[in-house]
């Protein structure tokens, strides 16, 4: 008898050979997948301790958004449609150095997961400070997480001395390195930028002793590959090379500006890389190369980046921009098939995040990672292809249930076990003192 | 004592003033609205028919989505990611030919208003063929509409004999003049490239002897551009100019291709334009210059286009689709601002097409078309900013009431009146020879 069953619906497994059951059935035992195929209309459904009717809605492994800052969500909308560094350094910077608390980044991050959950997000990678806060809530919301305490040298939320940013760092990962089996830490180095070459492999040494990924932020303004330019004599990949840090455990994060050495040097290295097109549209940074990327063999995940520059969580509008943003700039609409943008929010972005042997597609022996979409929700319909209408027509609001390891955190569009406003209220609290 | 009474919530009024009240209080009469502004905490509620309490979230205007083809609804996600002219040929002129029936086109059409009413769009230009067949369902799901009826110089739906597009068109427009307070007939000529010369000249001696709104797609493509060149030795709206088709009455539509002479002349003309950035990337047509067109002092709606080129019909997404867009096209985060995204989709949409005197705002006098935003929605929290949060955070199922004219078409998500399953079923047995 199975733990779980999952029927009616068209089950997009997103396997290698991109099965797709247009009538299928899916069982759970614990947090596994134990099976999955199509499901013979004649036959009756075998014993299970729960059945669920997917209602003929779409079935899809949950989405892995691969680069959060999670505790930004008080700052959705606070500073739009300003130029970089005006946003940066008079509403950013100074709203993280007021309102960036342990009580505050609790209540921000809580509301981040329940976006997250509610839209079909099971996995995160996020990178921020008080790390170990936000892994604290993300805990208790029961999502899927690679968190990385951030590394930069300036002073920072939690870190007021940058002295102590690897320390921090190091903490932070023995203290969660068993604690939660959903949660695997993370190094998160800021930029190379904003970390001299001394503090970047620091960084690395850490990560690579612990066995954990480096997260870090890539040539995401054009103005930064000419500072790097300017203060190396090289390119930000090719110095991240030079320092050591390029391997399949560091995930850059952005790589607007990368050049066609930079992607051949990331993708011999087997570095992976996290493309933001809403973040990168909204702050007018640029249109990353995501074609060349994927030509060059690069391992491409999606983020929604923090909600300061996007403004909201819902991988499902990132699929679709991603889609429709690299057709427009190659006048062609034959790149980033649906099916392209699809695999980015789910077993690439398992790959680039280092979880593609347990999460991103519907395989038996996977964690029980799973999404329903709503058969009932208009936008649905007519379904002729259940790729397309994922990338193409839903959003995170047609999201009906959401399954994280086996559990249901989100059953019917409501959260499991928590009621909104308590998440809610804290957060317009928190947020207050920026009106 | 007022008919309906709308309080707590935020009231974004999209006048010329952009006047928002934090909380604010308005009033309903019949169809128009009588009363607005900021309520004293300490004031009583008037008493009224209906008193709504919007809970804390946001009230705009109802949106107008400039441009639609209701009944292509039937082909979401049936052909995508393909060339221009294969999706064209080989797909869409195909399915169009052997599906595009009176009764399929009733199914489509109810389920694109449910899909618009449940997205907060209270008013809709759409055009397309069969066009007594969408009025019908248009003025029995209770949206208001500027309805155009087809004339291309191929045969077409319900116009096998090209010769005769002129005189449907013109029936259609007698028939619906008066027959719905919400509807107004129009004319939408295919295009340019589509329709000679004496097709257009007839089309428009028709628009403007009726007193109605000539639609039509202008530069689309770059390939139409130049098609055009060759065979009139001009651009598409020195074409148009000469032809005498441009004039306040005339909404052109894409405009992706217009260089500067044609959005002078255009201006000059006081024609206005319709953008629809999510079909222009999908179908890798371009990125239209509408910087340009706003310095230029045109009118610009916001249209989602049909639902084989999108594949949804969410003017959220499609205000943030405008804003991040260009802002990426020109380097430059400050252009298209959230404030003008949400114009474009209230009441330069409702002055594009020529009701904006009736419509677009939240003003003493104008008709009750009213949306309200779910204040329990995670994606609305916290509330820096109304108008970011609109355009940039929300999304069509953000919306929880839609009030169209006076009268409630959704409340607490749902359709009144309609069964969505009824809705669904038809349009899914429509679709169904299509697989």
């Amino acid at each position: 008898m199975y733990d779980l069953l999952i029927h009616n619906g068209t089950f997009v497994t997103v396997d290698a050979e991109e099965t797709i059951y247009p009538n299928g059935i899916l069982a759970v035992d614990g947090n596994q997948i134990t099976a999955i195929g199509p499901r013979p209309d004649s036959d009756p459904l075998p014993p299970a301790g729960e059945t669920v009717d997917a209602g003929g809605g779409i079935v899809l492994p949950g989405l892995v958004n691969a680069h959060t800052h999670l505790p930004m969500v008080l700052f959705r909308g606070l500073a739009d449609d300003l130029p970089l560094m005006t946003w940066l350094n008079d509403h950013i910077f100074p709203a993280e150095a007021a309102l960036i608390t342990p009580p505050n980044v609790r209540a921000a991050t809580r509301l981040s997961c329940a976006e997250l959950l509610l839209a079909g997000v099971t996995t995160c990678c996020d990178g921020y400070f008080l790390e170990d806060t936000v892994a604290g809530v993300v805990e208790e919301m029961g999502l899927r997480a690679v968190l990385g305490q951030g590394i930069i040298d300036t002073p920072a939320p939690g870190v007021a001395d940058p002295e102590h940013n690897i320390a921090v760092a190091k903490a932070f990962i023995q203290q969660w390195r068993t604690r939660c089996p959903l949660i695997r830490p993370s190094v998160f180095c800021h930029a190379p930028y904003t970390c001299g070459p001394e503090t970047l492999q620091a960084a690395k040494a850490l990560a690579r002793a612990a066995g954990v990924l480096l997260q870090i932020h890539v040539a995401e303004t054009r103005d930064e590959v000419s500072q790097m330019r300017a203060r190396y004599g090289c390119s930000p990949v090719v110095h991240l090379d030079r320092l050591g840090l390029l391997d399949r455990d560091t995930l850059m994060v952005h790589g607007v500006w990368l050049d066609d050495a930079e992607i051949a040097l990331a993708a011999d290295r087997g570095a992976g890389i996290v493309h933001c097109p809403e973040s990168n549209m909204k702050l007018g940074a640029g249109i990353a190369p995501v074609t060349r990327f994927l030509a060059a063999g690069l391992t491409v995940g999606l983020g929604t980046d923090g909600c300061a520059s996007n403004n909201n969580q819902d991988l499902f509008k990132e699929m679709d921009a991603a889609a429709k943003l690299h057709k427009v700039a190659s006048s062609d609409p034959t790149v980033v098939s649906a099916a392209e943008a699809l695999n980015m929010a789910t077993i690439d972005g398992a790959r680039a995040i280092g979880l593609d042997a347990a999460i991103g597609s519907l395989e038996v022996g996977k964690q029980a990672d799973i999404i329903i979409l709503d058969g009932r929700h208009p936008r649905l319909h007519p379904l002729h292809n259940p790729v397309s209408q994922a990338v193409y027509a839903a959003g995170g609001d047609c999201v009906r249930d959401t399954i994280v390891a086996g559990r249901f955190r989100v059953r019917n569009r409501r959260l499991v076990g928590w009621e909104l406003k308590s998440i809610l209220a804290p957060v317009e609290k928190a947020a207050r003192p920026l009106r």
